[in-house]
């Protein structure tokens, strides 16, 4: 393993590129999302390891359940794979997204609105799933009472209140734009975009977003 | 000029780099922001020629006000240049920022809360001058009603609900994070990065971004 002179609090990871994948390889592609839950266990365990804190991953949106249906139910399956996978390990899960719509997989509804302790917890994992910004956003609208402003206030009227702020976002797939990932905790996030498509996840992807956050100074705005 | 298949309807400018460039030069940091005067008048001269509809610059932030007292003064003073030489020009402009406090210069208030026409107007420019992103946010927290909800009654709820959703971001001074800039309306934006300092702004990184924005598929999350 790398030493790093500086180590991301807080990862946020979004992995694209699915559908991508099955296409290039000749499957239909509703069959990308499967081979997308081995490379979330693999930086889960990477990130354990160098000492991170806290990491989200982005599961699927609102925007993202518009897709035909078979897409729908693949990414479904997926998510709650992943997290079943995730229970035979250390992690304090959080799942993150609407709850009240049948786009909701009804098996990841032990783990929204408090942390769930899997193991010996060690590294916070958040899920987001049926997430959406403006659904994030809006609950802020109703609970952040108008005498209190700022930063922290505004945090805390989040539907995502309990995940932290974010330092370095890793978006697999080559685009470069958050796509509503979180945009109250990713203000001041570095950001970086890893060329190859998340089913083709490999360890160097993960080494070098790190070893590229190292020289990055952080401000915070200021 | 050259041609591009596919040319953005909103482009985001953050300007930075202005004190890493004084440094560089061997004057004091507060002397870098003047020279990021032109750079932004020849960006306007360009997205006019290619048709953009809208351009948006990071002027300077709530947290950037805690800077030193002469810092301050300068980016102040470049801002209210800025608005100067553009009222010389063609442009729908609309000033954005919290003008309810001494750090916003009083010569720019003529420019907020409506859009005002320079010349034969051709473009909308947006400038945050003073901006928080917490601030405009919160504004919506104020304003929403609970019952509303959706993309669409959030963004006409904030400070900033006067400026539309951004196609492309381009950051000067090869940091790769948003900074606080309009969380709502950059959701979906492509974020384009240039190495060089904003006061060493040449024409070529703006048909770079262009060439590379081209190039990027718009899913809008879909």
């Amino acid at each position: 393993m790398l030493t790093f002179k500086k180590i991301p609090r807080h990862i946020g990871i979004i992995p694209d590129g699915n559908r991508r994948w099955a296409e290039k390889n000749g499957l239909p592609k509703e069959a990308g999302y499967r081979w997308g839950i081995a490379p979330g266990i693999k930086v889960y365990e990477m990130a354990l390891e160098l000492g991170v804190e806290e990491l989200t991953f982005y599961g699927f949106t609102h925007d993202n359940t518009k897709r035909p249906q078979k897409q729908k139910q693949a990414f479904q399956e997926a998510c709650v794979e992943a997290v079943r996978l995730l229970s035979e390990r250390d992690a304090d899960l959080l799942v993150v997204g609407n709850p009240f719509s049948p786009a909701f997989p009804r098996e990841l509804l032990p783990y929204t609105g408090r942390r769930v302790r899997f193991g010996r917890g060690l590294i916070k994992v958040n899920f987001l799933v049926n997430y959406g910004w403006d659904w994030d956003l809006t609950q802020g609208l109703k609970r952040c009472p108008p005498g209190k402003r700022g930063k922290k206030s505004l945090h805390q009227a989040l539907a995502s209140a309990d995940i932290s702020r974010i330092d370095l976002v890793i978006r697999w797939g080559g685009r470069s734009r958050l796509s509503g990932f979180l945009p109250v905790q990713t203000v001041y996030a570095d950001f970086y975009v890893v060329e190859d498509l998340w089913p083709d996840f490999k360890p160097e992807h993960f080494f070098r977003a790190l070893e590229w956050y190292q020289e990055q100074d952080v401000t915070l705005g200021g």
